[in-house]
């Protein structure tokens, strides 16, 4: 799946900073590839990019507008569709993450038909996906996972694959949402395939290697999210992984999209999370915990990572403010048993 | 969906017992909708009706052909095709629950549309499916569970919505799979939805009611099968259960389909459906457990129940050689505690 760029990432009305998350992620992790913004009067949110009206984001180049936000259900509404018209008309193509397809739009298809531009439907599932079967494969991989949706998997995972790359290491992100998808060219939209193949989508996504590489394979919902955890499950049952790393976000009053419930306790889910995870992957450890500190000020942000390691026994970092070297550290350079340390004193 | 009866009951050249559930289930639960059957001389088995060529079953009336055979995937095999294609030809409607749909192939949709006869996707999940969110709604229901795929979940709840309704108890049988569907005459085949849709498309198959009934939701898959977990966690999130029937198969050497991968034992597998379970309905308590004792004489098979109840300290049957009274008895009679008993005595 080819998208042209450059970008023009679509903000729209949105009033939600988390729902937008596509749009951010694109301009966060190519941000070369985007040239500008679209957002109406009423969105006070910005990814930092110039802000272009449809017409602008054409006459700076941009080849496709991306319809970067996500909402829960996926529905593309009636003023997504209008502004998708509207950058047909400018001659842009289209990409999107939702549930619902643009080609199902009989409106857009006949336009871009007619234009000869594309849409992209990101969420489409690959065709002739099998059930899984858990049977145990050769290679590395490594699995996020949070408390709650949209806590910082997506980045996490990208963090410890470019910082296992900086090192040296082979490590191949591997995208299960749109956002991911959109920002590493391919992927399986885990969270739109039919559920009977959830852990059979993952193992075709990262498959048997032996080149001593790591997948570092992007988590989806959490296992206490009550619309989404048979898609974590299985997301589970399917990596395989050798390693989990737990990310969360300590200032989400409730869980996503649900008012009055609260978060699971960070232990408990990760007890959880490994209970889960046995069964494909008895010897699953946990190398880290992930925290989103981005609205917190760098020294309560520091003070509460080093709290959660010492609660936990862990290492406990933000990946975009602190990075990640000491959960690559705990997941590639195996600390000595008490015992070894003492005999070696 | 109604599906024109009666039925002419596909084995075609099946040698799996398990595989040929759906065929068994309609001639079990609905054997005055049900002509006969038709298999290869290869096949080696049964479900008890009348053999019958396509043709003799045309000529006895059989208004559709019930191609009620599953596999793993779903997937719709050439010699089902030109099955399929022989019903058409003989004058007979096509219903199928498997993965790939009739429709989609160009033959069965072209023949179909020439003959003025129609073809069933039983497994097409409804559109407009909402995702699940887990908040407290009214009513009673039951959900059954179990160590493996194909152990007597759909036996076991038709059992208990006949044994309630005996009682003079409002009772619905909610059917989540393709037999289950095709006997009841409507469900959500959960197995078929989009992953974010799972909790949520038990929600809508079991809304909120206050009539003091109950919904008996049939039960897919098991937390411990690595290709479907995902399914059984997110129907034991949207059923959100106040009670759970554990159904196993005491003769099942492997995990279905996955040979060398060993059953969970009894007591982990209630445990961690409860421990799922608590998410959506914090009380949730198991009420009995079901075995399948079709191949053990009775004799054993009252052993192995009595052994099994006294182990778990719960009911246990096989719903089809012994009925379901105990369990129903444990659900809807609470015994009195210890010291109420002591305090009576």
């Amino acid at each position: 799946m080819m998208i042209p760029a450059p970008y023009l990432l679509y903000l729209g009305h949105s009033t939600d900073a988390v729902g937008i998350k596509t749009s951010r992620g694109l301009a966060a992790f190519r941000p070369q590839d985007c040239v500008g913004e679209f957002r109406y009067d009423d969105c006070p949110l910005t990814v930092g990019m110039p802000r272009m009206t449809i017409a602008e984001g054409a006459a700076a180049g941009a080849k496709t507008l991306v319809l970067g936000i996500a909402n829960s259900g996926g529905t593309l509404g009636r003023d997504l569709v209008d502004d998708a018209v509207a950058a047909l008309e400018a001659g842009m193509n289209v990409a999107s993450g939702l549930h619902q397809r643009l080609r199902d739009q009989p409106l857009l298809a006949a336009l871009a038909r007619e234009k000869g531009l594309q849409l992209f439907d990101v969420r489409d599932p690959p065709a002739d996906l099998k059930v899984g079967n858990g049977n145990k494969r050769a290679g590395h991989r490594l699995l996020t996972v949070g408390t709650d949706c949209s806590v910082g998997k997506m980045y996490t995972t990208l963090a410890l694959a470019q910082g296992m790359q900086a090192r040296g290491i082979k490590a191949d992100f591997r995208a299960t949402g749109q956002t991911g998808i959109l920002i590493a060219g391919g992927g399986v939209p885990i969270d739109a395939v039919v559920a009977d193949f959830i852990s059979g989508g993952i193992e075709q996504l990262a498959p048997a290697r032996d080149d001593d590489g790591w997948d570092l394979i992007e988590g989806q919902g959490s296992l206490f999210h009550p619309s989404f955890a048979g898609v974590s499950t299985g997301l589970l049952h399917g990596a395989q992984p050798e390693a989990i790393v737990m990310c969360h976000d300590p200032n989400r009053l409730h869980m996503r999209g649900i008012p009055g419930r609260a978060l699971p306790d960070l232990g408990e889910c990760i007890e959880m999370n490994l209970a889960v995870a046995r069964l494909t992957s008895p010897d699953v450890r946990t190398v880290g915990i992930c925290l989103n500190t981005s609205v917190m000020d760098a020294a309560e942000a520091r003070a509460l990572c080093a709290r959660t390691a010492d609660r936990y026994g862990l290492p406990c970092t933000d990946p975009i403010a602190f990075g990640v070297d000491a959960i690559l550290d705990q997941l590639l350079c195996p600390v000595p048993s008490a015992r070894s340390t003492i005999a070696s004193r």
